[in-house]
């Protein structure tokens, strides 16, 4: 946790009162003391620092500290994620990795290769959802939660959604590990936003490929490895990072 | 599993007879015929595939085939790592993804951040962590086991060890979120390997950071964002990557 996160509606004015694990945190990782600081940022806003005015160090912990929050939050990731749906243990994992990598929406969609029971676990319920999205807020220091979309429908998600958004982004990328592009071939110095698609466990079937590619998307891969999807989630997030930063080096 | 892997000892002249987790995937997942070929590679050896002779479908499952391995294994990955000891369900999971992007050999060390009981765990043992290395082959479709080697001791892994094989790379690299030069700063155009060091939660300590600069180590980031250690080493392996291949596109 390297920074508190709390619910605009937890603070009064500008002091915060904290009696769960956040409480515990503060106790017993960072053993903060009365008039220390410590990171604190609001749930969709801004983030600042938390002055420790109370604590209480024993079982049930709790703390008190006055807000100084002057930093805006961080500016909209520039990609998002269109993910089909994966099982939820690695959904689980997705969720938070991704959010520490920075993501502005996730749509979960559905897949021929997607199991259909994916689409009744728990994770996709928004509570379930939730604390693995602050996990990785916390961990990346960032307070803007990342949307989350499900698309059960893979033909309307297709053919009605991306059409309506498609306009947003300099570049609609499909993850494809046969047949594509090389990243480095297709990420320019453009500035703009980024969709990248990525498939489910052994790969979309061709009518998907055809579907993306008839919305403009183009087919890349990072290399001729056949990865597992969390890990070519987060190795394809990477290399279209280091390459913008690499092709827009004043930005 | 994209590829089935054999010892090369289980291989009598080309003859292969698997009875165990392997011989249920081919009848359970890949669903093959007598006279159908599967993909098949020998543990740092060849690949290629093997031609069913002889299937049983039903437990005991077994499959008798005959090979023909006629591919030279892959090349050795151009990067090795150095990683402070992380936990061990971490470990697991590390070792497999890494193995599936390619690495060459991990050197797990000792730092002021790792937990000491970390190295009482029975991953460190090969019987153990041989499973999970073996994962990230089967996924990659890869022959090549990464090596690994233990140092318990982080001053003769730096002093002593470092200096016999720095001559080996083209690129030190200490990953270090603050202060550092970013990758695409770092990665030149010329060929070679990279040793690529990554600590532990909460970083490397200063006296750690200096000890690895002594020795030729350029402390470089893939950003500001403060990752945990699984998504770091997953996401600076794929910039590097990315970075070597839009740098020596001829390669």
């Amino acid at each position: 946790m390297n920074i508190i996160l709390a619910e605009p509606g937890e603070v009064d004015v500008r002091r915060l009162t904290l009696t769960d694990h956040r409480a515990k945190h503060i106790v017993k990782v960072l053993q903060a003391e009365v008039g220390d600081r410590v990171r604190v940022g609001l749930i969709d806003g801004a983030m600042g620092s938390g002055t420790i005015s109370a604590i209480r160090k024993k079982f049930p912990f709790s703390v008190e500290m006055e807000l100084d929050l002057c930093d805006q939050p961080k500016a909209l990731p520039f990609l998002d994620l269109i993910l089909a749906l994966p099982r939820p243990i690695m959904l689980k994992r997705i969720l938070s990795q991704v959010t520490a990598l920075g993501v502005g929406t996730i749509h979960l969609i559905n897949a021929n290769r997607v199991e259909k029971s994916f689409w009744e676990a728990g994770i996709l319920q928004r509570k379930e959802y939730h604390s693995h999205l602050l996990h990785g807020l916390e961990q990346a220091v960032d307070t803007r939660l990342p949307d989350i979309r499900l698309h059960p429908q893979f033909k309307p998600f297709v053919e009605d959604f991306i059409p309506s958004l498609a306009g947003n982004y300099r570049h609609l990328l499909l993850a494809h590990p046969t047949g594509g592009r090389l990243l480095g071939d297709v990420i320019d110095s453009g500035s703009g936003r980024i969709a990248l698609a990525v498939g489910p466990e052994g790969g979309w079937v061709d009518y998907e490929v055809k579907k993306f590619q008839e919305q403009g998307f183009c087919c890349c891969t990072i290399g001729k490895r056949i990865l597992k999807v969390d890990t070519a989630v987060i190795a394809l997030h990477a290399g279209i990072s280091v390459l913008r930063e690499v092709r827009q080096p004043l930005k």
